[in-house]
């Protein structure tokens, strides 16, 4: 029988995670020895390898399981693309200055600080909650934007508009941010001073191409364009039929005003992008049956939008069908997403799906919904991956500046036959008459539409029709040229640009996310922390742990190393020179799931010990059926509990 | 028994080989819909998953088979750790100004053009080649920095002369260049204008971060500095010990000057890059005798000194003990990497190993060998992977830099005691006289070293010893306060710099010239490109091609695709509505390995074709059957002659 655990015996410790977290390398500040700079951090060889294998956990669920297009395009970007897809007009941050010392805060994070602050010192002062704990002057300027709480009370309509403020937040203006200020006399908490007017900062990164520097360039802060500018040669890819998918996981830069959130908000980190181009008139998902009853949590935009915060459980056959969600296949994606972050252990009461309001939205946009998930650092829910029906926004733009057909032609099962007017054109006598101009003169007629050949057919009756040449010549146009008629005319192809729906994937943030999900103690020793990481991303797992790093296990260690391999499963050998307990503790807080043992009964009998990290509980038997029960184990063919049925228990001491 | 097949049949033909690349999206150029930007490309699909699978083996082949600690940091780097490294001051290439048009050369690249162009204009004078086929001149100017080619004859001491500066052209310096286009009339062949003197121009991109502009940084051009600066928490990764690597797969940048060879220099790129920190007594490496036998092509640095380029085949044992290579990790190395290369398909004939010579090395570095490939986008050998002895510079420096303590700190097996002069010090007496002064007193004094200590021994035994503080002050030591003593000093602790060996991999480079190597044409179709890409790295492994798109083959298609998938195989189907022939021909030209066909006889029998791409051959047997042999086939335990020993032949006609 499999002992029982009690994760939750001891409150989480962020302060003991973010110290584990920094002592095992999964991830520190980048060029810290210089003194570190806000909002970069390196992985170490343990993050690197989490990072690793949700990355390919999110190839084989997406790209794979999906049939995407991969892709890998460039991180510096020439400037005119992004003046045309909008960024360089539109991606930016609201900033305010401290109107005397010059520091820069993000204004809408600054008026979220303050106005929290406030409820909380309301709450102390009305006796609902405890007061902080008096902190240490320095440390809380280090912390940045929160206004020392006071405990204050509040009157009751200032404590529902702060929460109406908050609730719909994301929705605000810059200029109505500048309002918020004002009118709640928010300043700089660090200083007291006033600040200034929100001024939009652009987040881009920029820099220039080419030795003349001639040519500006800016990083990309979202892999997306690369996307869309390749639209044409993944549609001739894929033979010329949609809908399709493209994918991509790669670097993007936000030259972040203040970023202050560890992996929460940082100015370089690694995205899994996905553009789905799919037909405008028809959103359904050959898939959708399969996911119509799975239920997520849904925050709409209307419960935002009046102020409150109550998420409703719905299937999402009940969430399209109700026009909660715009369609099938952004309720698909939904769906894959929520499977996905539960899959690489993602607390299910911590994951919801929150709709974007109106004015937080793209103007383009149809529909947009994030997944965010709750943690400590951010003390609230963090958007993780967004999911958003971009219409046809991207491609069109980038075909109206370059030219680009970036269009779907289609072939239509039954042509489409239409009677419509059209000009029948004496093209002997119009070239007798206007030479060289014949040919422009043509094609403006040509282009007009059925109302304006019906205004040229009257005129043409009584007498002529002005044409303005681009040389601004104008010329008179008589029947003797031409005459308006009606026309049969046959279409058998459908020309549109396609809808996309993008979901888009901050790794880093979810990573964090999911090393707070998984981090505990042990009931009867707060010290000793446990990362309890789902086989299937856990940097190592197993771990091979020989009774001493003696000559005679060697041999042992080399075969069990070698069989594990085989069987495709990554290990790793702890043949240090301390007590098994403190090496199996040690690698708990690294998430390693399995541990065996080597020792002198496996010398004589073949035999090793099977640990499983989160029960600390022990199996025995014969070294190859250990080895079959353990990929089975990674493998996520077997759970645990039956596993303690396969091999018998051990009751040894190395665990102790 | 097997087809035989002429891969040779027609010669390698590169405008062919591009027009695939191109038309089947291995890679494009970035932005292509914006006109492009020279040395950025896209990887599309088939590009995107043979790169993945060639970081997938890089990562088996030396980070899980040599373990070692994976990184991943960031690309944005603040300046002050380039300016430490030297990057700032030093990562420049030389560039001249066609003096009238202002364009750009680099200046190495200028040199190498036309004295290759006027060599072959001398051969051709000579008669021993045929000129070339006269261009387009608009296509002549596009491809730049080549002088047009005239068979003109040259003095045989100028043919001599030639050929040694192109043998030892990357050993000259910025002036020396200079030099060379004065003394050999060397103009822009674009225009035929003279060019300035060569300039240095820094190819770091550089951009700021934070808003206020503030600080200035630099988009990395190696990965390198991101271990550097992480060495100490590596370090205490490895619980102490050396040596061990660190190794990480990135993005770099470089801004070149003058991009116009494809893949083989642009401006980003990934990059696979090993920091192996070592002992600098002890460079001999464990498993040295496994490769002692090796054979590499090596070009030594006195033979290109020298004006050869004669290479030397030689085993690594001889290499090492002869001097050749520096030492053993080194050699150790250079077989990894020869074993790498070969493994993925670069063809053997075509690969060779540089040494750099003294003035191309860094002063620092001991000794350093480019692992280079021969191709046809070059017309010669380029780099693909350097090999370099950094020695303890990278470390020194940015330790002098910071004071972080960038060392081992080893344990001596026996302590090593030594007699010693050191100050005695009356500490009473000294803080008495001289207060807050006495610590920097002690401390100036102590860090004396011996000869300086027996000074201030014989200024006490005459009277005084004359200290200057910070502050400018001096103070006069006498008897009372100190006395110079003969001490014993146990040492038990040995503290160093590691040195760094760096294995450091162009991936694009790799992939171009693999791509190269594989490229051939059917003796009988000219036309039939095929790519004979390993299965290993091969994008798609097995192309499944049901007879029809219709629905008595849909089941049979998708247990074929599970029971691969189930074997780790990645397929793709192919049930597009053309010939069989025409679809493998398709996946022919994206490498693809294997086909299994699937028709009538499959529904009936149960049965299914298996054809090799190379022969076209074709095996016929129980579905379950053929699996099993594609899984040995793609997983490198079978190869296709023994395969033919294990199915039937098939003498179908699909493959027409």
């Amino acid at each position: 029988t499999m002992s029982s655990v009690n994760k939750s015996a001891h409150a989480f410790d962020k302060v003991r995670l973010d110290s584990l977290l920094n002592r095992r390398f999964f991830y520190a500040p980048a060029f810290e020895i210089y003194g570190g700079v806000a909002g970069l951090y390196d992985y170490g060889p343990a993050g690197s390898s989490l990072q690793a294998n949700i990355i390919a956990e999110w190839r084989k669920h997406f790209i794979i399981e999906e049939h995407m297009l991969e892709l890998d395009t460039t991180i510096m970007t020439p400037a005119p693309v992004f003046e045309t897809s909008g960024h360089v007009a539109r991606f930016a941050d609201w900033m305010v200055k401290d109107t005397k010392t010059g520091d820069v805060l993000r204004a809408d994070h600054l008026v979220k600080g303050v106005l929290e602050a406030r409820l909380r010192g309301d709450k102390e002062a009305r006796g609902e909650i405890q007061g902080p704990v008096v902190e240490d002057p320095k440390k809380r300027k280090k912390k940045g934007a929160v206004e020392a709480q006071k405990a204050v009370k509040l009157e009751d309509s200032a404590v529902k508009e702060y929460e109406y403020i908050l609730a719909k937040l994301d929705d605000y203006t810059g200029p109505e941010l500048g309002d918020l200020l004002t009118k709640h006399t928010i300043t700089n908490p660090d200083t007291s001073n006033p600040v200034s007017a929100p001024i939009p900062f652009n987040l881009m990164f920029a820099s220039s191409i080419g030795p003349t520097g001639q040519h500006p360039g800016f990083l990309r802060p979202e892999t997306a364009q690369g996307h869309f500018t390749n639209f044409a040669r993944l549609l001739d890819f894929n033979n010329g039929k949609i809908p399709f998918a493209s994918a991509q996981v790669g670097r993007a830069f936000r030259n972040e005003i203040s970023p202050r959130a560890g992996l929460l908000r940082v100015r370089e980190f690694t995205m899994a992008e996905i553009e789905h181009f799919v037909d405008p008139d028809d959103k359904s998902h050959p898939r959708f049956p399969e996911i119509k009853d799975v239920e997520l949590s849904l925050l709409d935009k209307h419960t935002q939008s009046s102020g409150q915060t109550t998420i409703r459980t719905m299937t999402l056959g009940d969430a399209v069908s109700q026009g909660v969600i715009a369609n099938e296949t952004l309720a698909y994606f939904l769906a894959r997403i929520s499977a996905f972050l539960l899959k690489i252990g993602i607390h299910s009461d911590k994951l919801r799906f929150r709709q974007h309001m109106a004015n937080e939205m793209a103007h383009y946009a149809t529909d947009c919904w994030d997944a965010e998930i709750f943690n400590h650092q951010a003390g609230g829910w963090t958007e993780c991956v967004g999911c958003a029906d971009r219409a046809a926004y991207d491609l069109s733009v980038h075909a109206k500046k370059t030219g680009a057909p970036l269009i779907v032609r289609e072939a239509l099962r039954e042509p489409i036959v239409e009677e419509k007017l059209g000009a029948e054109w004496k093209k002997k006598e119009l070239g007798k008459a206007f030479r060289g101009d014949a040919a422009e003169i043509t094609k403006a007629v040509d282009a007009l539409n059925e109302q304006a050949l019906v205004t040229v057919q009257e005129a043409l009756e009584k007498g002529s029709y002005e044409v303005t040449l681009a040389s601004g010549n104008k010329v008179q146009l008589t029947k003797e040229y031409l005459s308006i008629e009606k026309k049969t005319i046959k279409t058998s192809i459908r020309e549109y640009t396609p809808n996309v729906i993008e979901p888009s994937f901050g790794l880093g943030r979810i990573m964090y996310a999911l090393l707070e999900h998984s981090f505990w103690a042990r009931e009867a020793d707060i010290e000793r922390g446990v990362l309890s990481l789902p086989p299937l991303v856990a940097p190592t797992k197993v771990l091979i742990v020989p009774l001493s790093a003696k000559e005679e296990f060697v041999p042992l260690v080399k075969e069990v190393s070698q069989k594990l391999r085989r069987a495709g499963i990554f290990s790793n050998v702890d043949d240090s020179n301390t007590s098994i307990g403190k090496r199996y503790a040690r690698n708990d807080e690294l998430g390693t799931p399995f541990g065996v043992t080597l020792d002198f009964a496996s010398v004589k009998n073949g035999t090793m010990t099977l640990r499983e990290r989160d029960t600390t509980d022990q199996l025995i038997g014969p070294i190859d059926d250990v080895i079959a029960v353990v990929a089975d184990l990674v493998q996520g063919n077997l759970e645990w509990p039956e596993a303690c049925g396969k091999l018998k228990k051990y009751d040894g001491v190395q665990d102790a």
